[in-house]
């Protein structure tokens, strides 16, 4: 028997027409790239996604074409969001950080139609757009002034059209957006989001156990648009009617603080590495963010010293999260539950150092090498595999399809254990996997123990191969600015947190480490270099 | 082209599965029927709704199957919101406060297979069963020892299965549940929830916006189970893992605020009429609810007394909801917004005194008598019509369908305002409206306007024939206990609050107003009598 509901599709031009009806005065601020502040409300910015939805059609935009952008957090990029999507196109966010040979072969990949990119990119684009076989015309997302010569530009396009366009109706499992995981072994691999995975992953980011997001916040992601969607911050502040800023191209400590102040920003989000330039600056200038409330830190995990300066330092809560551009990206969060609310700093602390409890649309299960399930009991590891509503069912072209198992779950590559309380606590990415004597050793639980140290910046543990055990961890260390520390006094600090067995044999401090696209360390590089 | 992410059905099941999963300690605290408290986690409430699941299938209860049940709130109650929707049946929540004739005529009408009763129904249901045609068999949800003489009861059922049990897999438009409107005018209406109608719902109603619901909140629902799912909280407090107190029978004020300090409710739910009775109990016994932070009002609209009465004596913030068994129920819900943050407290209420403010996945509009829409400027008023994921497409068996306009919006029946900041304020059903000189006369102004007065405990404006005018309001009051007063006292209380032509020509205090099953005044009635 069938409900008598109403059949309403769950598509993404639906939240921008919420908020233009009931937020229409409510901010969209950006620091655009050309460098002034630009701000809206979401009734203009409705106004500018559906004169730019008409520009799109005017261009030969068809459905179900993979329009690209090379783009940072701004107003236009946002504009698109809804632009491109609400057209029955899919919008394809290209990390500008990819090697230029990854950029032109994502393109051609995704057999993308259009690019529109932030004039930073204007040489890269003159070079590689010729190489991508199917774009058929860029556009500079600017306005005539600041334009390349003889590129169209985004405002003149926008200027042609006025705002009298109905989206048309949408299948909600159509796809809306397309973004390739940063593919840190082989090729990347694209991620194809959809209206209604998109507008159900948007409601449930923004439930209080997970972003807490209401009408009364103003949200600053420090995540750029190409990467999962700015944690896809730009669907929910809008359907909850938040404030929006949107930081542009500059993530750095002064520039995310200068805005997070005069925009009164509630809720930050960022890679942990962002919050290391935020505190530093705050130190040197004895700064303040007092109008923030929580922190959501992920891509990679904090430590505990990142976790407790960020709550002093900016008098918030910090909830890391865990999530992969596969799960839109929302996998776990850390939100307390009711018997922790008498915990104090030091449990809150090693509490928030999981990645987080699961909630309702993730499954979770950790399995083991014979693909048996094995019990959250906070000690088991195995591979954690997960399923919902807002998870990848496959690749684009079918790329990669061992990552999806037979019964329907996405093996995410990471190892994990899950505790009684449901907290999910990342040991390892498989592929980083140290394993000693026949046993796992956890290498963030090595980077986490040496981090704990006040003069080291960063660390990344690898596997060295070892003639009786296999394997030996070998920890790689940066030190914080200004500090100077002897190679066995790291070695002594990080035995004391650990089983003896994993202490490292070598503790090795150096000048930097190599950072991918996302932030996160290259250990596939350092492998190769040690 | 299509997304490639998992299509997972939303589907109730999964809601309690995550329960028992991640908070499966968390308890479901109920005041049985039978006397005693009854308390278990969301584990072994997945566990008997499993083996009641087995039970119904054994009773021979097929998809698609209406299953009645004639109940007060109750953990019994609960695991049959899961048992019955689980494997594809739809729960029918008869209202026990409908007229017996009324009671057998839904009955008959949605042609219910089963029928699980309170032992609280058991003489009436010996009465009515043989009434209801299509009934194979009645339960009593209780035990051997408080079963009636020859009747099967949930516990035996329930002690014949165990929970090895895999919910079906079910197309999440499939239909979930039945609610009958209370039918002021002509038979009661069907409204046939679905799956993905109720989990969406429950995902908005968690919002910060909305009921703001969190694993560590105490969720005590004074909405009975079969008055619109008790609001969906049912549904929301598992998914977001908060502790749930059920009322059972009980909604006085005693039993209510006994319940809520021992269980350390933090929110709060019900009809007018449940809030004057807390507080009249914590008046005469100076008692305190210290743990509540919010409260939601609805069923009627609040008066502005009641409203800072609520706030003061428990310390909580107050959120008018409008909602109808239609929408699942959440239509409208009176939160602030940013701009709302430095209003004084009479700024407050007045905000507070409009039923609320659109969220996503409501869509409104009003339209004048020639169909066209309304502007939203705070002062036109018209028949306000709805649209969304959570609201009824269609009665069950056709009925009613004039309320469902041509171009899918559905036609609530109310009268109503929206201001440019988008909240909603009621002026009448459409039914009561009193048309004096060709114009409107608000009765919910006019009720308000009198029931500001402290003496006053409720009051009913109805239209009355005039010779030159048509219609002249009448105001009808009860009075509160242990207080007297004038009725031109009263009539000039109300003369300094509206328009003069909309001053009543009579104010008349009763002994009674005449309550219908869902604790609103049966204004028909009214209008027979005077």
């Amino acid at each position: 028997m069938h409900a008598l509901m109403m059949d309403r599709p769950l598509t993404l031009p639906s939240i921008l027409e919420h908020a233009a009806l009931y937020h229409g005065d409510t901010e969209v601020v950006t620091r655009t790239v050309e460098g002034p502040i630009h701000r809206y409300g979401y009734r203009d910015a409705l106004i500018r996604a559906k004169r730019m939805a008409k520009a799109l059609l005017a261009l030969g935009v068809k459905p179900g074409d993979r329009v690209a952008t090379l783009a940072w957090s701004t107003h236009r990029h946002f504009e698109l969001y809804f632009a491109v999507t609400g057209i029955g196109a899919v919008l394809h966010t290209i990390n500008p950080r990819l090697h230029d040979d990854q950029i032109v072969w994502v393109a051609n990949h995704a057999e993308d139609s259009f690019l529109l990119f932030d004039i930073s990119f204007a040489e890269q684009v003159a070079t590689l757009a010729p190489r991508m076989t199917t774009v058929k015309a860029v556009v500079a997302m600017t306005d005539a002034a600041h334009a390349p010569a003889g590129v169209a530009n985004y405002e003149d396009l926008l200027a042609a059209q006025n705002a009298d366009f109905d989206w048309p109706e949408l299948d909600e499992r159509q796809a809306s957006g397309l973004c390739y995981t940063s593919g840190t072994t082989g090729n990347p691999k694209g991620v194809l989001y959809g209206h209604r995975s998109t507008v159900i992953h948007a409601l449930a980011l923004a439930l209080p156990d997970a972003f807490d997001l209401s009408a009364r916040d103003t949200v600053l992601p420090c995540a750029q648009m190409y990467h999962a969607n700015a944690w896809c911050t730009p669907y929910a502040a809008p359907l909850v009617g938040a404030k929006l800023v949107l930081p542009g191209r500059l993530l750095d400590g002064p520039s995310i603080c200068e805005l997070a102040v005069a925009e009164q920003a509630t809720f930050l989000l960022g890679v942990p590495t962002i919050w290391v330039g935020v505190l530093d600056h705050l130190d040197k200038t004895g700064g303040k963010l007092t109008t923030v409330r929580n922190v959501a830190i992920g891509g990679s995990a904090p430590t505990a010293s990142l976790i407790d300066r960020v709550e002093e330092k900016l008098g918030a809560q910090v909830r890391q999260i865990w999530g992969m551009t596969e799960m839109s990206p929302l996998g776990v969060i850390n939100t307390g539950l009711s018997r922790h609310g008498g915990e104090d700093r030091a449990a809150a602390t090693r509490r928030k150092l999981k990645q987080g409890r699961g909630l309702w649309g993730v499954d979770l299960r950790i399995v083991g090498e014979d693909g048996a399930e094995l019990p959250r009991d906070g000690s088991s590891t195995g591979a954690l595999q997960v399923r919902g509503p807002w998870t990848a069912s496959a690749y684009f072209k079918q790329d990669g399809a061992a990552a999806f198992t037979d019964d329907g779950w996405f093996d995410t590559g990471d190892i994990a254990t899950i505790d009684p309380e449901g907290y999910l606590r990342l040991t390892d990415r498989a592929k980083d996997v140290i394993k000693s004597g026949g046993e796992w050793i956890s290498t963030l639980d090595l980077e986490d123990a040496v981090c704990s140290h006040p003069a080291v910046a960063m660390a990344a543990a690898i596997g060295v191969p070892h003639p009786k055990w296999d394997e030996r961890p070998l920890l790689l260390v940066t030190l914080r600015s200004g500090q100077t520390v002897d190679p066995e006094t790291l070695k002594a600090h990080v035995a004391e947190r650990v089983a003896k067995w994993w202490t490292p044999d070598e503790v090795r401090i150096v000048e930097t480490l190599p950072i991918g696209p996302t932030g996160k360390v290259l250990k596939r590089e350092l492998r190769g270099a040690v």
